[in-house]
């Protein structure tokens, strides 16, 4: 491990580099022999079941019920709205045919010819079509509305560069769509979900967001409007982290869908939909980790403390199996999962160095002299600080310092990030100061041609209108640095991942 | 819903359409616009859901991690396993292409023949293949073994002729596969699996299954041996309900899968897979439910109690929502799920039938009368009969008779299974026994060729060769019914989903 570790190249060598061997080392994910398709390893896996688990109880609490549908779309769905055609026809895997068989010429099996679909099918990039063209028939009246469903499931867009977690051609994400009878109402529940995103990004994952609309350029293809929380890496680049999209009536109208109101009127229904995905995954790498490794939120982390025993005789060994046994049980009463690593195949610091690229938050180790001593060594990833305490009240002492550890990464995540953001009036200074990265504030013209001149000449693009001012002057007015045409407010600029 | 529950079909008049009206009545399932592929509804995901929940926590009681490999498989790989490519090669949705393009005549979108792939993938059928290719860069040593994963996802196979949750197109699943060092390991890797899913069967969907290995002829396609539970429908038809494949070295020779043993030598690794699917929710449908609709066991109802006021006055439904607040606490308290419908745009006679409809194990009705007398009506779903009891203690009373319905439910499906199970001696015998549906216990002269030919002049397969006799006659050698060859025990016979 110690071996594998100098293998890992440092953030300040090569910032992407770290991050893919990150992702590979640490046991999180790899290529697959699937063009831009990953395979989740378990250890990453159980990291994205955590993350699943507490959004799925965040959206229930909101009303939201999961639902399925199917993975393949018919390629008329897709083209009845005209801006989501036009998104996503160019990323599109699709199915042309229903079977195979053998090859005439005795080697292998071929496509069969005679089993071409009437019409190809898209394996879905999003299902907003297929599951309007559903809800057609579950709403006639202001009786079944609103209705609030959500999906698990895996999607795929056909990504020409990929990078593990942060863009591939097939993801795992979650896709709510809602119905509901009124503008005020859809465009509400589209802000409570960023709300709830933005929640689960700052309390869960310890990921400080700036939330916000995206500019009519950046909107989802088919949304009226599409708000964001936009994450920043420690590499200064922004991260799209999840978003939430009103879609007015664009899809109830391409489908066709209407329920009649309470004064028997017909009307056109109003949408919602959002979504996060396994992106999340490289947003939380990206945020907390080190040189050493992992650093994971404890409320995230799918063991939050291990435990290694250092001795030399096997009844030295006993001894601390018997103190051990006490404290993982207190431990999971208190439901911190433990693991207890009394292996004999692998020294403790090859352990130890695992452990920390693992990213487990807090890590015991119990030696003969602790023993002696009533002793007990406590390291914490986030900061790589040793201490040895009491064993009297372990088990309250690491309960507390899990809460510690929650929010240091949290506090010190935020300010790397404030770091990051700058005001910025001229063009010029813009020019110097996106070659350094972060968020920069800056005035703009309101125009698409201008927004597309800038990320054209910088790479940068507009991350967000931010809903809160994020310092005194951003609500004023001003002028387009670029353009210098009049601008209402300074909004959210940076390259982003 | 009165009116609509009179559109269902009785069971005795039309088994199979019963069935279809309760899974799109009850809010269970749909088809959807794509051929063969379902929409699986709240109500129905619901349970689901519960099931995933339950079964993922057995697993990982046994060692098992969840993981996540593509959806994508690419063709060659279905090839290298002979047998494998025969199973699926004629029911393989493929994917040929990777976009879409404006249609050059202006009207929609065409796939773009420039974009075709190199080599089509396979919308994975199961993932063996692609499973296993992956562990060949997972296992090098006996140190890696036994590797123990499992997914959760959906999977594709193109069926001709489909039905909600038994046979469709698109199904979710989950897949296990493990990798061991020993044939021995293996093989009781198969035998735990399949005995957690019996368990699960049994205890928790309440419905008993016959363990035991398939024929030779009903083997998986890839495996050297494939173990089943085997339920029995109220129709007399049989129904798979798990499987779990004991698969030799046959994936790890075909993806040259070796590790290196503790003597240094290098070995093929030994595999299982198993799998169960939403097919379970057929299962759980057709074995308790009536011609009132669904009958769920409580273990696995999203709502284990429905609460309805019976009133005239507001102020009644003041007194009966006050009483009703304290009753829904104390039973989440114990962990039961409760819904209290007091909408006032239903009557109660129209609840009390969508209620009876979606199975919900207990109702309880609370009217004026019994806030006097401190009373209140409990119905129980699974007999319908209905009891006054005391209001005192009616939160235990509810309790212990959740305990009591999923007990008579199962025994009630096992009598009904024990009363299909039929030992049949002579051919003429069979041909009569068969239309009367139901396990026929006989003896065969453990030929495929004979198997067949039971098959075709009357439909019916080998379920399996159960582990545990179920007469006292199974293990005595006889004579096969149709070929008069010898018999060393007898198998079991049905007709099947």
């Amino acid at each position: 491990m110690a071996k594998e570790l100098k293998e890992m190249t440092n953030r300040a060598e090569n910032y992407s580099q770290w991050y893919n061997d990150l992702v590979v080392k640490a046991d999180l994910a790899e290529q697959s022999a699937v063009r831009g398709c990953m395979v989740i390893k378990p250890y990453g896996y159980a990291i994205w079941e955590k993350m699943q688990r507490v959004l799925d109880d965040m959206f229930k609490q909101t009303g939201v019920q999961n639902a399925y549908f199917p993975l393949l779309i018919p390629k008329s769905f897709l083209c009845k709205e005209a801006e989501h055609v036009e998104g996503f026809a160019k990323e599109c895997a699709v199915v042309t045919h229903y079977r195979l068989k053998n090859n005439p010429n005795g080697t292998g099996v071929v496509v069969d010819p005679e089993a071409r679909l009437e019409e190809e099918l898209i394996v879905r990039p999003t299902s907003e079509t297929i599951i309007w063209n559903t809800y057609k028939n579950w709403i006639h009246s202001w009786r079944d509305l609103p209705l609030l469903c959500n999906q698990w499931c895996n999607v795929m867009r056909w990504e020409m560069r990929t990078r593990l977690f942060l863009r591939t051609s097939e993801f795992l994400w979650q896709e709510g769509h809602t119905a509901h009878a009124t503008s005020e109402e859809a465009a509400a529940k589209a802000m409570e979900m960023i709300n709830v995103y933005a929640n689960f990004a700052e309390k869960w994952m310890a990921v400080p967001v700036i939330k916000g609309p995206k500019s009519p350029n950046e909107r989802f293809a088919g949304a009226v409007d599409t708000f964001t929380i936009e994450a920043m890496m420690q590499d200064g680049k922004a991260l799209q982290a999840g978003t939430s999209h009103f879609l007015g009536q664009n899809f109830a109208k391409a489908f066709d869908v209407t329920y009649v109101n309470k004064e028997n009127k017909e009307e056109y229904v109003w949408a919602t939909s959002w979504g996060v995905s396994t992106r999340l995954m490289g947003a939380l790498i990206m945020t907390h980790s080190d040189d050493n490794g992992l650093v994971l939120p404890p409320k995230l982390a799918p063991i939050q403390v291990v435990i290694v025993p250092i001795y030399k005789k096997p009844e030295e060994l006993d001894a601390i199996n018997a103190k051990v046994d006490v404290w993982t049980a207190a431990l999971r009463e208190k439901g911190i999962s433990v693991k207890y690593d009394n292996a004999d195949n692998k020294k403790p610091g090859w352990k130890f160095a695992e452990y920390e690229l693992k990213g487990i938050p807090v890590r015991l180790a119990l030696g003969s002299r602790d023993m002696e001593n009533n002793t007990i060594e406590v390291m914490r990833r986030d900061t790589l600080e040793k201490e040895t305490v009491s064993q009297d009240g372990i088990v309250e002492y690491v309960e507390k310092l899990l809460v510690e550890i929650q929010q240091n990464i949290f506090e010190k995540a935020k300010t790397m990030r404030n770091n990051f953001i700058r005001r910025v009036d001229t063009w010029d200074e813009f020019k110097v100061e996106i070659e350094k990265g972060g968020f920069l504030l800056c005035h703009w013209d309101g125009t698409t041609e201008t927004e597309e001149r800038i990320k054209e000449e910088t790479k940068a693009t507009i991350r967000c209108i931010p809903f809160e001012p994020i310092t005194d002057d951003d609500l004023k007015p001003g002028v387009d640095m670029l353009t210098g045409k009049p601008s209402a407010r300074r909004v959210l600029f940076a390259r982003s991942y």
